[in-house]
């Protein structure tokens, strides 16, 4: 059996796996982000006492971090996080910091692309061609695969920060974004609720009516994405996404919003298992890395 | 030299063309596009009066279609027109009806994706991997290129039916699209206008304040295609865009509503380079048919 290595950095915690796909895995430690220098030490820490405790070689490495990130492996930054708002992060030459002390080949993508390709490989995802995977919680991102891989284009898509319908008055709630106010993730995100509503998303009971403006703003979007990428199936994970309650109204909100337009069976007489939570659940970005070392391994991507 | 057959069928006249490249076009001819039957058939009579009158063998044809058009080659409807509302249109046979009656293989997408393909070999694409070709006339269109090829899907992008601000306060106008109001096609297509200041687009003078407000919802469009794909470039074509002034005020536009968000030297500081007409001028279409035509001769699609 060959066997992975996975590092899932986000905005809080970093993910930290061994594995040979989601059924057999090695090992797994979840680590705060802090300061980018005490992150990586701990990330190096990790898979080096696995090296020390193991007699098990590893054949690749899959990374994929919250960005924005540099994609570019011709650019003299490739790995490095960009111009995210984390203090501390600006900059950070994440991928080319871990990758210099390791002795094995590595891949590297963003955080929502991984989950995609994991979704892909072993989750809600496997039978489709071209699909997305979206998640909403602190923020909002998206990943998304066709003609074989993860759309990366100029820097990535940032499909949080598109143009939204808002009446403002039915929500005068002007969105937190601080470039774009109420794109997707300006009036959608669990600090937009918070903000909206002030209390935290998950104080809110599932039948506040918090839920079903979120589930219309949801619905916007994937409107907006069904006409932008034609996807065979939509994944939705994330904290927000925990709220049940979300999926049917969304279900409904999206074939309204349609209006019959797009003249599909998987739309039309399937929407409960075209938009659907993530087969790997909350592991779909960490799986999504091991998903991304294999492939890599073996000359998929 | 390989010659190349192309068919471009548009909603009001349909091109055709025998050609290598756009240096070397052998025949070109516009027929008007009426019903089924009467079109395949002026079709049919374009080449089969070049082989009457030519010693030139075609390798391959490639057929751009408007649409919606069924793209999936296991379909027992591959390559009809589907829900059309084009009177007489809706689930014609179009590729299984021309391709019988001519002894060459042909190759089958919509008009747009081809466009794209043509703008990618030959025109303003070139040297991008990831890109979009969109089209706004009588209604509003686009192809996205990405990871070696045109987005497909489920059915195929439509991109023209995105969720757009709207402001009602500022533009009572309600949209015109009968599926969604104020979609970007409802909001921006040469009958929207039309519809909202009471005259026909090219009526309009350039310093009409009705194309401030046009170039605002294209820009709007462009972000949200910007971060739906993360192009490398974004081409601009159609009768609409004719209209030389829409540039500079798309351009302008399009970087006040990313607000900085998306840090690529090609957006911030090569707005013009980034935002462009079609090097194809308004034959982008026919010559993508033409181009898609010698990919597929090449085993490259």
């Amino acid at each position: 059996m060959e066997y992975f290595g996975g590092i899932e950095t986000g905005g809080t915690k970093v993910n930290c796996m061994v594995a040979s796909d989601p059924e057999h895995v090695l090992a797994y430690e979840r680590i705060p982000t802090t300061t980018p220098d005490k992150t990586i030490g701990d990330i190096l820490a990790f898979f080096h006492r696995f090296q020390a405790e193991h007699e098990v070689k590893l054949e690749t490495i899959g990374l994929g971090s919250f960005g924005p990130v540099d994609l570019n492996p011709n650019s003299p930054t490739y790995g490095y996080i960009t111009s995210t708002p984390k203090p501390g992060w600006q900059n950070a030459p994440l991928l080319p910091a871990i990758a210099k002390e390791l002795d094995i080949p590595f891949i590297f993508d963003n955080d929502v692309n991984a989950a995609a390709i994991g979704e892909h490989l072993w989750g809600a995802a496997q039978d489709s061609q071209t699909f997305m995977y979206i998640t909403i919680g602190t923020g909002v991102g998206g990943g998304i695969f066709t003609n074989g891989a993860a759309i990366h284009g100029l820097v990535h898509p940032e499909v949080g920060h598109i143009c939204m319908p808002h009446d403002l008055q039915k929500d005068p709630f002007p969105g937190w974004c601080p470039f774009h106010a109420d794109c997707f993730e300006g009036l959608t995100a669990g600090p937009a609720m918070e903000k909206r509503w002030n209390t935290r998303a998950e104080n809110l009971a599932p039948d506040h009516p918090a839920w079903e403006l979120e589930a219309w703003y949801i619905a916007s979007a994937l409107r907006t994405f069904i006409c932008c990428y034609s996807p065979e199936r939509i994944i939705l994970g994330g904290g927000v996404m925990q709220q049940e309650t979300l999926f049917p109204m969304v279900r409904k909100f999206t074939l309204e919003l349609l209006n019959g337009y797009v003249q599909s069976p998987a739309i039309l007489e399937s929407i409960d298992s075209y938009i659907v939570p993530p087969g790997l659940g909350d592991k779909a970005g960490i799986y999504g890395c091991i998903a991304m070392a294999r492939l890599f391994k073996e000359g998929k991507i």
